[in-house]
């Protein structure tokens, strides 16, 4: 059977150190029909960076036309450089069939919901606790403790926001939660109404085709 | 973590043939806090059926007074018969944090939807083609051709009312729509407004807990 299905648009949003970024890269590497959504910037590429792989990089003539023509399914400045997601390439990736994961804080995912609501998935993902946050944000950077201290405070501002998403997976054990989040894709690619290419097979059922 | 959650009301609907008993029971089987929803019914017992277990056997006047006093979340009349599911059991395992599985038809699924929504999570079975159904029905059963004609309007008359659902699986292979089955138990557990118990743990965490 052909499966004509569109694409999800899948918001993950945590505080950092709450596992995000393990989560995305395990959910990209199991799935071929899925895509990272590229952003665009403002800010210079640093080392290593490629345009159009890490970001699409633009100058702020370039951005500000953007936001004008409404390209963006959302946009925000922070400090100088501005950041958005150009609408083209999802809308192609969705019409492809292809699941788009964003990777986007509380205000992108509250401007997405106006942009584009239908396609949305929305997941949270939680600590098991706020010492384990800051143990992993220790682990892994060696960062001041003011730098930490303010870490800290921003994951706090972004939990807050938890209760404005559709699913909240508590990472207490990654293992357990990758299987959470491919039972959350799987199961909303079995939505009704996700499954519209259905409609012409179900006729022929009840012709008793 | 102690997690407090409220069961599930898992509605299955199907053609008969498509593959449902099947899979009712090896959900049941892998998951230990599952109940299956016990019918209360005015027919007599047939040999070996157990009361509480199979139905709840009534007589007419109960069924009637029960039906009066609003303990049914749903009923029907069935030839000279009446079905329906009390409302008491079901709330019994919700509030113990078990979900409850309903193997009723459309009628019986729309009264659900008016009666208890929140809870409710609607599934439709869809066989791979008429064909293949009626294969089933066949195979399993020493029935006329009217017998399995009659059947196989019936079910085109079940498949008619998809759309009434709020997932739809095609089981070709009852691997795969078990494997589909079960993540959409997992991702609706896993729905916001469904973890409450999160609320007070969230609190902890913004609070620097």
């Amino acid at each position: 059977m052909k499966t004509q299905r569109r694409g999800l648009m899948i918001v993950l949003s945590s505080p950092s150190g709450a596992g995000k970024t393990t989560l995305t890269r395990q959910l990209l590497s199991e799935n071929q029909n899925m895509a990272m959504s590229v952003s665009a910037t403002t800010r210079r590429p640093r080392p290593g960076e490629v345009d159009g792989r890490d970001y699409f990089f633009v100058d702020k003539n370039a951005f500000s036309t953007m936001i004008e023509e409404g390209e963006f399914l959302e946009h925000a400045k922070v400090f100088d450089n501005y950041y958005g997601t150009p609408r083209g390439p999802v809308e192609e990736s969705l019409e492809q069939g292809k699941d788009v994961i964003f990777d986007i804080d509380w205000q992108g995912a509250q401007q997405l919901t106006q942009a584009a609501s239908d396609d949305l998935v929305k997941i949270f993902i939680l600590p098991p606790g706020m010492q384990e946050l800051e143990k992993r944000l220790r682990s892994r950077a060696q960062d001041s403790d003011e730098v930490i201290s303010k870490r800290m405070s921003k994951s706090e501002a972004e939990i807050s926001h938890w209760a404005e998403y559709d699913y909240v997976i508590v990472n207490e054990e990654v293992e357990v939660a990758m299987a959470e989040l491919t039972a959350i894709v799987i199961a909303e690619r079995l939505k009704r109404k996700r499954q519209l290419w259905l409609n012409p097979f179900v006729k022929t059922l009840v012709q008793g085709g």
